[in-house]
């Protein structure tokens, strides 16, 4: 039997043009649970329902939204076992620590801390000028089609993870994208939302899910006139022509795609710490087989001595360290196929480069090497993503070579400086900073870009092609929500008609506002 | 002799493929001042000034750039007579009210606006997380392209208007395309922009100006990667060209295009104040003979004998209104154009339609009219922009067909609701607004469209393709400041690199920042 689709609160056969299997990649098999891809006519129906409880969710209270939110993360914390259970089997993340003691709880608390912003409000930014009695505030978008990724079944999914929050938090429904990698996940998560909204008494339709469709269908969803707004995370081939669906319309579309975030090791700090600094960079860039859109793809180091010993160091424990499995067939053939490029552009192999034989879904953990003037020679190839654990190390003549090489990147989530703490890169600092700094959202001092807080000052974001848009975050609480709001204005309007969040008396009396270029919790 | 560009605070011979003249709509014919249409080459030299600039004012701190802006804006105001003078010449706009004591002051006074917010930094929303040490700041987006529309040669004008504050506040150099309608006011806008700049001691290149390139050179120059950012006011046909040019490089684009500004008269509104209201609208929509992105183009009333007497009214008010000079041929063009679309549709022409015979550039102040069901029948045709005093009343059946109409709308800067103060309206205001709100940036009871307050509240800006983009507004200080700033955070990053904002100590003791969740003024 193919599982049905999730529309208008009721789970109904899909009109289906095909099914597909769930898999699981530490055996190379396929599991027996068997769902749908959707046709057009499946799509149209979530569309007109999302459109309807878009409406109908802008009368409904932020406290209702905020206890959908925590709600939803109670029963998902009391179903962690089972749904950790069966996300391990799809994804070969292990069940523990990995999910249920990092990616759930990373879920849950995302979801209570979206419940808070929704119900302080202060992430809308309510503004009021009261000379010209004018007021303006972040509205709700409208339904949001949110697309999450292969890597993170659960903490990035479209059905519980950071657009779904962000996106319900704002006041909008949610139309879920499952990922193929985790259909079975992704169902079982779908059960509790629905139950969760059902029993806080949101409308119909807050929250749909299907699994899969034809690609040409998901370009034509993304530009239709009852959606809102796109959050997708994924790669870049299927973002840039989301992107330019939405853009042709000029809808709004978060996409958080490729990145390869660049680690500089100056010479300083390799004097003082080389082994720490091999040891603390294999383990971020092997951490979850590397399929973190974190992971640092590329280092960029001096040439010297002490470099050399410490990029045969890496090479060593990059060899020594057991290759992970990986989530799909596909993610390890662009693995393979994106280290060949590299290789085919002239980079050295210092370890690994191939798929690990047998049924388990597996690449060797790779490194390789290429001087300084060969990458700036042809820096485009050289920045193909390896999706995993693979990394790239250039190797500069001098210290401008390095600010040349960096120069030449391409835009990325991260880019981190590891410097000495004695003062020997004092005059390296300066000109390493100024080139990184505009080619990336996240600057890190002495720590590897894999861990992604979920703080109101993180950006999980950065200039193309890393995001579509180098304004927003896709990771943080309230940091994120903005994506998913429209500037509303009221001139003039009676207060009566006024939002809440826009009357003189404040409706928490704990509401940030910004009243007369000044930011208070009063009334005015 | 053609006039030089401004690049590298030098006054350059063009690298000119051909040249065009500065022309008098009040008289049909050209000014003697002659203007180059730039090479790549000059284009070229700009971004590579610009791209430097842009770094050394990283290095700027925020009074200097305030400075600059407030020494720009005493110098527009002292030579306010002579500007005021060429550009009323040049655009036919009265030298009073409108220049001298409207649109001058209006600009000196967003100048001034924005180098408070400079001053200020609350603008770029310092965010500090204190238990994980991370934090995160708007940054500088990089040279900003400002290309200013046809119809305000001064508040809107890309060498100083509301874009070119908001760019330079947000630390951003500019490249400003000066309009062909205005090139001799831009020119000596452009001259006190450079000497401002010079005596405060900006980076060199701050501030370059040209007039005219070729459309593709244009495209180009939006894609390059030295450009931030552009911002843009003007017509729908080049925007979205710009936008997909910028789009597919993943570059922020900031577009205000077209907009029809629907106004909706309930029939309370009517029965209580019919006489006041046709003045009213007919004054709006004659203001500026209709050159307004905020004119009221669209008007959608229901269908009785009192609204017919209402439409019959404001059709013999807008016959005796003078009808005004435009700005150039092509808008006149243009707007007989737009006219000849609506009618062929089958709109009624109320009054005017036709081109003023004579040297002088102007059309007949225009009203037209339609039934509802019509409307619904060709509702994009029936949405033709007409720019100039025109405007089209949509006459609907009921308020259900009202509501009908609005939902057709595409999205726009303005939307008005005129209703009953005394109740009679009570059960339609409801359905209107639900339909109204997500079609428009700015919604307004009561209020013409046409005034656009400089307010932090204010919001010109609304859906597609009233903008590229609903989140943000191109009027209002410091709110049109963040479309220039990118999401830039540190993490774990050592005091003394961090920007001033982001230090534990509050670097103003003024500025607002968002500390652990509370906006503050002190220090972490």
């Amino acid at each position: 039997m193919t599982h049905p689709v999730l529309i208008a609160d009721q789970w109904t056969p899909a009109d289906a043009s095909g099914s597909f299997n769930a898999f699981n990649p530490a055996t190379g098999q396929e599991l027996t649970e068997k769902y749908p891809v959707s046709k057009w006519a499946d799509l149209d129906r979530m569309l007109d329902t999302a459109a309807t409880a878009s409406r109908e969710l802008r009368k409904v209270e932020a406290e209702k939204i905020a206890a959908f939110l925590e709600l939803f993360a109670d029963r998902l914390d009391a179903n962690a076992e089972s749904i950790c259970t069966v996300a391990s089997e799809e994804t070969a993340l292990p069940f523990t620590p990995r999910l249920k003691d990092g990616e759930l709880p990373r879920t849950t608390g995302q979801l209570r801390q979206a419940a808070a912003a929704a119900r302080s409000g202060s992430w809308s930014m309510p503004t009021i000028d009261t000379k010209n009695n004018i007021r303006s505030v972040l509205g709700p978008v409208g339904p949001v089609l949110c697309i999450g990724p292969n890597n993170f079944p659960l903490a990035f999914s479209g059905i519980c993870g950071g657009d779904f929050a962000a996106a319900i938090a704002t006041g909008n429904p949610v139309i879920a994208k499952a990922h193929s990698a985790h259909p079975t996940t992704s169902r079982m998560i779908a059960e509790l939302a629905l139950a969760a909204s059902r029993e806080t008494g949101l409308p119909s339709g807050t929250v749909q899910m299907f699994y899969r469709c034809d690609p040409n269908d998901g370009l034509r969803m993304v530009a239709d006139p009852r959606l809102g707004a796109c959050g997708f995370t994924g790669s870049r081939h299927a973002g840039v022509k989301l992107k330019e669906a939405a853009d042709r319309v000029g809808k709004p579309v978060y996409l958080e795609m490729s990145s390869i975030n660049p680690v500089v090791f100056l010479p300083g700090a390799i004097a003082e710490r080389a082994e720490a600094l091999a040891a603390e960079f294999t383990g971020s860039c092997t951490m979850g087989a590397g399929q973190f859109c974190t992971s640092p793809g590329l280092v960029i180091v001096i040439d010297s001595p002490a470099t050399k010993s410490f990029v045969a160091d890496v090479a060593g424990k990059m060899k020594s360290a057991a290759a992970g499995t990986l989530l799909t067939r596909g993610v390890q053939e662009s693995l393979v196929e994106g280290i060949g490029q590299v290789v085919a552009a002239g980079a050295q192999l210092l370890a690994g480069g191939k798929a690990v034989p047998g049924p388990r879904v597996a690449v060797e953990n790779t490194l390789l090497s290429v001087s300084g003037s060969a990458f700036l020679a042809n820096p485009v190839q050289f920045q193909t993503e390896m999706f995993g654990a693979a990394s790239l190390f250039v190797i500069a003549d001098s210290l401008d070579q390095m600010v040349q090489v960096i120069a030449h990147l391409e835009g990325n989530l991260t880019g981190s400086i590891y410097w000495s703490q004695q003062g020997a890169d004092g005059a390296s600092i300066g000109p390493v900073t100024a080139a990184l700094r505009p080619k990336v959202g996240r600057l890190l001092h002495d720590k590897m870009p894999t861990g992604v807080a979920v703080s109101p000052a993180m950006n999980h974001g950065g200039p193309f092609p890393a995001t579509g848009h180098p304004h927003f975050t896709s990771v943080g609480i309230p940091a994120s929500l903005p994506r998913f709001g429209v500037l509303e204005c009221y001139d003039n309007v009676r207060e009566p008609q006024l939002p809440a969040s826009l009357k003189n008396k404040n409706p928490t009396g704990k509401m940030w506002r910004l009243v007369d270029g000044d930011w208070t919790q009063g009334d005015v």
